[in-house]
């Protein structure tokens, strides 16, 4: 294949065309890095209120997941990329055969689809899992637990969960599981007592250049990440790069195209066990926009087009970005004065979505020189944005 | 009036809504800025091939000088802005008897499309700007040299310039001149003997609320600003609290809400004159994008929608801008790849403009520790992106 990009003659006045499938915050702040470079965004979108939607132009509504949507989407663009990791893989299969640049491509994004393949891939590539074994049905449930070293397991479905879901902790043995309701196969892992959760962030281009953003700690709340800490504060400096290694590693070994964001466990060891894999920009990696030299946004961006990528190295000694939920105020705005006048450096990222209690609504970012002070500065203001006019 | 933002109630839903007058880079900035605030930016442009207008959905295409096209824009819309000081007075005065929320408003926005106005209401507020006086007929020209000091002078036309344009320096008498055939007021003025030109960039809310940015040295070339670095090196503490507090003072003065940027010689005895204003972003303020916590597009948004504004402080000891100026080949984008791959952390801004031949097409912006280092890797990015492949 020519590289739409690389291949561009003397006199060429044509704008690199990336085409985003799927309407949500991540394709919204790709915009803005699109933009610094004028890079067209075209996006296919289940609807026109969409997140992305709202701010980009020319959006094509239709069906994400619809096979005659996505190859008609697909014809007009120079590159395929990604908000979410939903669409099917006979479609992702049938978008290639059309002769459609996707970056990630199928076989990488199987990883982000499918914990069972993931954890078999992984683990054949030596790379470091928790203990587990993919069964298919209840009955297997006792021999999994005592082959990953007995209760309580961890039992994830291998295709559909996100953001907690899809996840749970058993304590003993069952004679029945809603994980096996959906018919999929269902991991069972080891629960691992982890000291904390970190991310190793990577951005991989086609020609193999890759670049590694600072490891992070992610705080969770009811399996949702709710604050990152830009750099994980205490991380050993061994640690660190190991993450950042393992993490290359990962997206060299699947082929990963774009972001890659490697959710971990450290153990208390200091040695790391991979969580979950993303093949998009991540929640952990959003303090890029305000506190590293590129966003993740835009290195995704650079990644599937194939042009060098840019700086991942911290702006600051310390960064924290905290997820901002949705309160009873079903109007956001209403409570953006507070917080601006509160603390006139917060970086508010509001994701134009409508309010539901719980729902990630958009987040906030403070960059500064200690961490402590980031973390309560963020929190106040995350704190009353989902209190909204009503806290 | 009620405050479109500050009085929204609990529970309300919408979002702000800015209505944009005009579709060049300094929309298309805003939208960056509007996307993480979530507030909703209408365009009216010339054209939906205009730099803004390829990055804001629904841009209304019409004329922005035209009456009936900026009532029906303005009906839809909390608040107006501008891109451009081109707006007419009589069209401005009629917008807001309709009705419409200009920000800033006509009364401000004179001073930055009337030189004679602008220097005649600065000097009648005390502040410090070159020796001057206003002329309709070449056969005054001779008497007016004499007024302002002596040959040789400054001529500008008091409406219609930009960009070097409409400005002369003229060495002695003259029967006949070019900048009296538009046949409005020429501000005839003495030619400052200036050490160097600064800006002092401002905002300003409705309110009264106001921050200033760190003050800058503009280079200029040609009439043309192409470099601006900040903070403006060597600057005495002094003069720089000088500049910051002469910007404050015109924008109260004038009553501009919004940025307000005052183009200042420096003279050799470290006083101030001022030179020109612009009352929207500008750009001398563009390096605050990626050099300060708060960029001046986004205080801009913050300002007219009286939110309170964002810290103006630099993220680091230097910052450089430097304008990209279109070259002989019209693709721009074929020199992306040497220029990402030379300086991983250099920031690139295109505008997404047809290439011309000294156009402003875009900027780069470098951060760092060291002014100098700065300022050679921001020109040897600027310098390939306008030599193109070609170069």
């Amino acid at each position: 294949m020519t590289d739409p990009v690389r291949s561009a003659a003397p006199g060429d006045t044509r704008r690199p065309v990336v085409g985003v499938v799927g309407g949500g915050q991540l394709a919204r702040m790709m915009q803005q890095a699109a933009i610094g470079l004028d890079l067209e965004l075209r996006l296919l979108a289940a609807s026109g209120g969409d997140s992305a939607a709202r701010v980009i132009p020319g959006t094509t509504v239709g069906d994400e997941r619809g096979r005659d949507d996505l190859l008609a989407f697909a014809a007009d663009v120079d590159v395929l990329t990604f908000d979410h990791e939903h669409v099917p893989q006979p479609h992702l299969q049938a978008l290639e055969q059309a002769g459609a640049v996707l970056r990630p491509g199928p076989r990488a994004l199987r990883h982000a689809q499918d914990k069972a393949v993931m954890r078999e891939d992984l683990a054949a590539a030596g790379l470091p899992v928790p203990r587990f074994v993919v069964v298919t049905d209840v009955a297997d449930l006792d021999r999994a637990a005592e082959h990953v070293g007995g209760w309580p397991v961890v039992l994830k479905t291998a295709r559909g969960g996100y953001d907690g879901k899809g996840v749970w902790l058993v304590e003993g043995p069952a004679a029945d599981h809603d994980a096996f309701r959906a018919g999929v196969p269902v991991v069972v892992e080891e629960r691992v007592a982890f000291s904390r959760e970190l991310a190793a962030v990577v951005a991989r281009s086609p020609s193999g250049q890759a670049v590694a953003y600072p490891v992070v700690e992610s705080v969770q709340r009811d399996g949702i990440c709710v604050e990152v800490r830009a750099p994980a504060p205490g991380l050993h400096p061994d640690t660190a790069v190991a993450a950042q290694r393992l993490a290359l590693q990962v997206a060299e070994a699947l082929g990963v195209v774009g972001i890659l964001a490697v959710e971990l466990f450290e153990l208390p060891d200091g040695r790391l066990d991979v969580n979950e894999l993303a093949m998009r920009p991540h929640n952990t990696g959003h303090w890029t926009i305000d506190g590293a030299v590129t966003s993740q946004f835009e290195n995704h961006l650079r990644a599937v087009l194939d042009l060098p990528l840019g700086s991942p190295i911290a702006r600051a000694p310390a960064c924290v970005m905290v997820n901002v939920l949705g309160g009873e105020d079903p109007g956001v705005h209403g409570a953006l004065s507070h917080v601006l006048a509160h603390d006139p450096a917060v970086r508010v990222h509001l994701y134009g979505k409508q309010v539901r209690p719980g729902r990630k609504i958009g987040h906030v970012t403070i960059v500064g020189a200690d961490m402590d002070d980031c973390v309560r500065r963020a929190w106040h203001a995350a704190d009353a944005l989902t209190r909204g006019r009503r806290g």
